[in-house]
């Protein structure tokens, strides 16, 4: 991956956005100012200032964008676009508590350096903040939108309740998993790609189609962030090769391929019971069970799954009048979110 | 304590409520609503229907009345009332995975019972959930109340990120502690002191001084709170006889002893910087403890700072023209909330 590769809306967004972000972590106490600056990536844990920020901002991007959609300047876009990175590293610190994360994008997490209350307050206080920054926008249709923003983040935490059930269930199903997966991936994506247009006074069948274009965006980047746990290059990932598999993560396409049954169906849901990760987890043994859950349908299914939700994406847009270099950066970033060698 | 001492008001309030209440939660996904109800009081752990609920229903009371001293109904502030006792119990749920408390009220704690991620997320959720609920409220006024509501969150964050760090610390001043005191306590009674006149849409004087009243009365609940931690009867407080002894805990009669110096001050401290709880805790040391702190004035303050807050309680509520009747149910609240044999 090369920077050239970027959307240059990521750019965009992030000069737009970054000085209300900034403000709006100025507003929190001291100390979870600190930790939420390191979280941000905006300084390393001692405080030093570093260049650059943790994430992409593809949240913040799809909210700016949706305000040109309809019609409105960046500007307009931008406190819905601080309040869904807001909530989204809200869940993110609280995950990592619950998940037992030790590293984030090759740093270390907030728990791990501080402890778990410093991570469950700092997010609280980041959640909380969202509603204010977007409450306190001058657009008349801001309370809508923290109501549309609130609603998302409860479906977030029922994808988030729905993936720790599942550690200690056999029984899911595709459909649980795809539902579960909406949630902690599709919905925030979803509002982020409409909150822009709620608090620019858009009509309803513009903020519907938006808010459709980010789910399926959302739905096809998380089959293929699947697809990469399993068959990607470590070097374009930057987690271990075979990550998901190492982990017994029964992502997507394993899903589909313990729902289909049949003998390959059977033999990884066996393996998936058997063995807890480490156990015999040799390269070779690992590439087995990649190539048994290829076999069985799983890489085609997600792959023909990711590319049906992406023209689902794109034909939401089809249904409104999308200027075309707001439609041409939408287009980008739902590329860049799916590349495959990412 | 005996029922007939309840204030007519919380039964009134809970009547008016809790249709609400149970609508809201009704709308969490099915894990968080079982563990939010358990924790309400509602259900017994195995979700078997339980009488009465977990607290008294102070804040959503105060909200209440706030609506009627606005001249407004009950109902007006119904959603207020839902959304402070919402974000109560979030901040409960989390404080109970931070402290490591395993009982709350005579009853398991969330975390003990179902682990901490199901209390991080049944919270999060609640929080979440109360901004909805306050922002579906038919008022004009829902998003002004919303945006109170999440500034006095973030003060109880901020007030709980200070409690912690404290713990760590032995340069606490009384200013700091008071400070700390304000925000775990007084900041969410006073936004559910004044939400419900907020929603009916009360000038900013009324607001003002029902906000204050609130404050007030929680920085004098916070002193009595801790005045029977000290020297409360075990009976009366449900607690162990000198339980904020027993647990080293620097309460504010405490810490102003401890900010005096002094020989029974520098005693004090020596005591808390050396013993750990459990340390040769015979019930005389530690009510040699205590006679120590009350020697050397903690007690004493304590009560004359709690009697000057229920006194500048009772002015806020001079500064406006309040109805006799939701007055007199604010003094009996008050007077309920510090009552000395409680």
């Amino acid at each position: 991956m090369t920077a050239t590769l970027l959307p240059n809306a990521l750019d965009r967004a992030r000069n737009a956005v970054q000085p209300a972000m900034e403000a709006a972590v100025d507003r929190l106490d001291p100390d979870s100012r600190a930790i939420a600056a390191y979280h941000l990536g905006w300084t390393e844990a001692d405080g030093t200032p570093r260049p650059g920020g943790a994430g992409k901002g593809v949240r913040q991007t799809l909210a700016v964008i949706s305000a040109e959609v309809a019609g409105a300047t960046a500007e307009v876009g931008v406190p819905g676009a601080v309040a869904v990175e807001l909530v989204h590293n809200f869940s993110l610190l609280h995950d990592d508590v619950m998940d037992r994360d030790t590293e984030r994008r090759h740093r270390r997490t907030v728990w791990s350096l501080w402890g778990e209350s410093a991570a469950i307050l700092t997010g609280d206080a980041m959640l909380a903040l969202a509603v204010e920054v977007l409450l306190e926008s001058p657009s008349p249709h801001a309370a809508a939108a923290a109501r549309e923003l609130m609603a998302a983040t409860r479906e977030l935490i029922r994808g988030q309740v729905a993936d720790l059930s599942f550690e200690s269930r056999t029984d899911v199903g595709l459909e649980e998993c795809l539902d579960m997966a909406d949630g902690k991936t599709g919905a925030l994506l979803a509002v982020s790609s409409c909150i822009g247009a709620i608090l620019a006074g858009a009509p309803r069948s513009v903020v519907d189609a938006l808010r459709d274009h980010g789910r399926h965006v959302g739905a096809a980047f998380q089959l293929v962030d699947d697809l990469l746990g399993i068959w990607g290059q470590p070097e374009a990932t930057g987690k271990p090769v075979l990550a998901d598999l190492r982990n017994r993560k029964k992502s997507l396409p394993v899903t589909y391929v313990l729902c289909q049954g049949g003998p390959a169906g059977r033999e990884v849901a066996a393996w998936y019971a058997e063995d807890r990760p480490g156990d015999g987890d040799t390269e070779e043994r690992l590439r087995e069970i990649a190539a048994l859950i290829e076999r069985a349908g799983g890489r085609a299914w997600a792959t023909g799954e990711a590319e049906r939700q992406l023209r689902l994406a794109d034909a939401a847009l089809d249904r409104i009048d999308t200027p075309p270099a707001p439609r041409a950066e939408l287009a980008d970033l739902a590329r860049y979110l799916t590349r495959r060698e990412s």
